[in-house]
């Protein structure tokens, strides 16, 4: 049997706001989730600032499929019409493209700002679009995403950047898509350690996840199991909960 | 006058759990602030699975001050006891250096376990300690974090990440901190484009970033401040007021 390709993705979140502490990220979960939905893991997160030969160096890195980089990179961030925005003309730059005024993207705003007076110079930055680049439909603010080969370049407002993931993901190709399934209980990590690492060895293609939790002043801790094979998924996840039980939990909660 | 020498900082987050989308990361919000306070900036997040050699490689790679490196490398996540906490093992391999059972992890293991036949071979990982590492204090659960030259190695639990790095924190080398303000405006982000960018001209040492957001069905911006030189701060903060004030904003928050 012919071991089955391994799509794989990295996200680049590209702003200051996150690196300062101010902001909190929240479109790596969701970005991490719809993956898995689509058979593509998010193996690698960067934060970085808008620092142009920083985003140029990451993302050549990251696409690099030849050596090390990843079947999909996404980017949030950066992609407005201030002067602090500077994705699009640094993953240009990254490509060697020229930014040309799309026509598409120009209606698109025109059709959002409803009056061609209201097309600011800021605001028309938002319409230079890499030549020959692909565009990603934006249904809520009229500024479009945009896809070059492997690279989708997103804006960095979760409710704007959902719906452009939204938009590109059923053209992903991926493979099966993980399972997961976690045994939490009552117990310290530690004291699952032994049994768990026996568990591991049998099942060598669960990736078998131990994490700990703080909660009213006592720690527990959550096992997650993940595969894509449903037999081995069930018989592993068995397994622990055996486990956690004979070491006196009684009642580990299975999701 | 000599220009001050900026400290930097990168953060790994080391596992699968915040990859996946399960787990929401809390722990850089923390030391993204708390390094402000000793005068660091973070530069660079990076989020990566439980894989030895792209630990190795992260870590090198970040703390290599000659070549684009930081003066401070912090990673969060796999120093328990379970088969999945490599981190120890994979740093020490980065530095070409041997794990031994330190005394002084024992002991503090010890003194949290209480008894000497609770210490099994899982929870005994905890002080296997690279040979010549310092160790960084855990009042909360008894393991220790690490310390090897730049690279600080502490817990992936919140609260326990809070009092490793707490204990390290007056120990850290930096310049003097970032003052941030914020100016909040009721208006689209495209609409103080303009005048904003010439703000940012006329204060080439202050960083000005522009932050959309998307509130009750209407944008806002958020229009933040970074600087270290009181005077140009309150002069530019000035500046970004009576902008926003021109162009109708009655009320901007300032914070």
């Amino acid at each position: 049997m012919t071991k089955e390709k391994i799509y794989t993705a990295a996200l680049i979140i590209i702003g200051d706001e996150i690196l300062s502490g101010r902001t909190q990220d929240k479109n790596t979960a969701y970005i991490a989730e719809k993956l898995n939905m689509q058979g593509v893991r998010l193996k690698e997160v960067r934060v970085i600032s808008d620092d142009k030969q920083k985003i140029i160096d990451t993302v050549s890195e990251l696409r690099d499929t030849d050596n090390g980089g990843h079947d999909y990179v996404f980017t949030t961030g950066g992609i407005g019409p201030t002067h602090d925005d500077i994705t699009t003309e640094s993953i240009a730059e990254a490509f060697g493209m020229e930014l040309e005024l799309s026509a598409t993207a120009y209606a698109a705003l025109l059709s959002y700002y409803k009056d061609e007076s209201e097309i600011t110079e800021s605001r028309k930055k938002m319409a230079m679009i890499p030549k020959g680049a692909k565009l990603v439909d934006n249904p809520v603010s009229g500024a479009p995403g945009i896809n070059i080969e492997n690279v989708y370049i997103f804006a960095g407002v979760p409710r704007i950047m959902q719906s452009m993931f939204d938009a590109v993901a059923p053209t992903l190709q991926g493979g099966k898509p993980m399972v997961a399934k976690s045994v939490t209980a009552d117990l310290a990590e530690s004291h699952v350690a032994d049994g768990l690492a026996e568990i591991q060895l049998r099942y060598p293609d669960i990736a078998i996840g131990s994490y700990p939790q703080y909660k009213n002043g006592r720690f527990g801790t959550c096992l997650v199991l993940r595969g894509i094979d449903e037999a081995a998924m069930n018989a592993s996840t068995q397994e622990v909960v055996d486990l956690v039980k004979s070491l006196g939990e009684e009642n580990p909660v299975i999701a």
